[in-house]
């Protein structure tokens, strides 16, 4: 069997992990891996696989089958993900939920005009989590859908706390507040504000000689980030947050609540619930089952933007039909 | 908007709440219920709607977009499944699931030769849970899953326990075991017996002078429903029967736990979650679910059998993909 020739753009924690992942599914294997740095500079994990000037992929088509992009979000993507749509068939993570709509189209237009396959969106929010949303409102038409985030790492609330004045590093968890799960749970179809919903808890390495009551009072009354919640400012040494808060946990839980019968008299809960240790691993876990599928669709001549919701789930799998229709169903 | 004409075949528990499921989705509307009874003695819920001998559906075809086959897996579906399936869109609850890929087949021959989209073992278990063990296995392929199921009435012990002499009524909960389903989520990997993933309770109402050691003897006995589980056995009136245990709700959880990074160094654990206060209710609002997807695949041009795992989640919901991008991915 010829396998998956894949390429990762971008070689940060994301591309690390599809990287590692790609060992891990038996009919895929690393091609290059694509940077902005020098590529001398780096040396992949991968033995015989080597880093290449991201201006190099644009030779390299015939190469590899599925690109994974792994640059961010905010600047990385809107230009990557239209650019690498027109040359292969790609899966990303973009995850700025408010302007998915219009990376679509850009996706979508160079993907049809190279006939390629382009997987946006993946990973577990936007990916699983969007999924289980759609699937819960479509099996319970009359009920709330509720999603709750972690206990886990906000990397976006961490970089905002490690910009105040005074604070060499920063950690910040965002965590679910109990009692509005089990609110929902049980059916009330709660109103939940943010506060209601998740609380804040940061740990926080000043720089020697800091004013710690100015900083806790930065975090607490920062727009957007923290002044809607409930935060809680912990000031640790360096050496606690490398010991106890280097990792990338995260996770949270989609929840739907319906009623059906004669008067709605019969409640049902849909739960989909995620523990994770690393937040990019999952995630590149995630874009290698949506890069199998691209590649295959494209195989069978499919072309243009998709999301999630656009894949047969059969795709993901690299069991037949016929397999899985004997050993999953 | 035309309305995607649905018909029912067969009035039971299932078809009954099918019924009152098309009225949760505005964008179908129900025909007619076909039944092997008279139809003289049925009166549906749904004013307007007539119920039909099962023999008439034949001269339907033109009247009706999708049939929801209500029968039972034993008998029935056989029968039923490959019938219908050479004259409508079909959606099924086939739960055999060793029978599954010989039902397909038989299925899809008839689909094929008629041009209809016919979507078999389409319900929660196999279903909604076939399709969580396909994505969580194809995301974390290092790994293990695992599905338990209830705290729930299992139908098919409830009428092992009334073949019974001396037994006039029963009812029977198949109860997850708490202590599994942790070690699960630890990332344990226990190989568990029937016995360590499940228990069993049983609420049976002897007949006038009935030798309850023997009844409770031969219940705990039974070959394959009881014998290889912990059963309790509780003897209670009719009347407590009727109040207290005369639902059928029914639920379960599908878990994979899996490992990722450079030595699996880091656990991730999906889980997916159901609570259920009336099984038929759920079962049949996911096969409504699925029959607007066999309708809209059909319009597409697409024949022959399906499983949930072919179907892309969009085809489920009322929502355009413009709408899906927006408010739920």
């Amino acid at each position: 069997m010829n396998k998956i020739r894949i390429g990762i753009i971008g070689y940060g924690n994301l591309g690390k992990s599809v990287e590692l992942g790609i060992r891990q599914n038996k009919d895929m294997e690393l091609v290059g891996v694509f940077t902005r740095r020098e590529p001398s500079t780096i040396k992949t994990l991968t033995e015989g696989v080597k880093a290449y000037s991201i201006d190099e992929a644009k030779n390299m088509t015939d190469q590899i089958d599925v690109m994974v992009l792994c640059g961010g979000s905010m600047s990385d993507m809107p230009v990557q993900g239209p650019l690498f749509a027109g040359m292969f068939n790609t899966v990303d993570g973009y995850d700025t939920h408010a302007k998915i709509p219009d990376y679509f189209d850009a996706v979508n237009k160079n993907a049809l005009e190279a006939g390629k396959v382009c997987i946006i969106s993946s990973g577990w929010d936007p990916g699983m989590f969007s999924l289980n949303r759609l699937y819960a409102e479509a099996i319970l038409p009359e009920g709330n859908t509720y999603t709750f985030w972690g206990k886990g790492v906000s990397q976006g609330h961490s970089d905002a706390i490690r910009r105040i004045k005074g604070v060499k590093n920063a950690k910040q968890y965002t965590i679910p507040i109990e009692n509005a799960i089990e609110a929902v749970k049980k059916g009330d179809s709660p109103e939940l504000t943010a506060r209601e919903k998740h609380r804040r808890e940061c740990f926080v390495v000043a720089e020697e000689g800091a004013d710690k009551t100015q900083i806790e009072h930065d975090i607490k009354t920062m727009p957007n980030y923290f002044s809607d919640y409930d935060t809680e400012v912990h000031f640790i040494t360096e050496e606690e947050l490398e010991k106890n808060h280097s990792g990338l946990p995260h996770g949270g839980l989609v929840i739907r609540h319906g009623k059906t019968g004669l008067k709605g008299e019969n409640n049902h809960v849909i739960e989909y619930k995620l523990d994770l240790d690393s937040n990019p691993d999952f995630t590149a876990n995630v874009l290698l089952a949506y890069a199998r599928a691209a590649y295959r669709l494209n195989q069978e001549g499919v072309s243009g933007a998709k999301t999630v919701v656009d894949i047969a789930p059969a795709y993901l799998s690299n069991k037949s039909g016929e397999e899985i229709r004997k050993s999953i169903l």
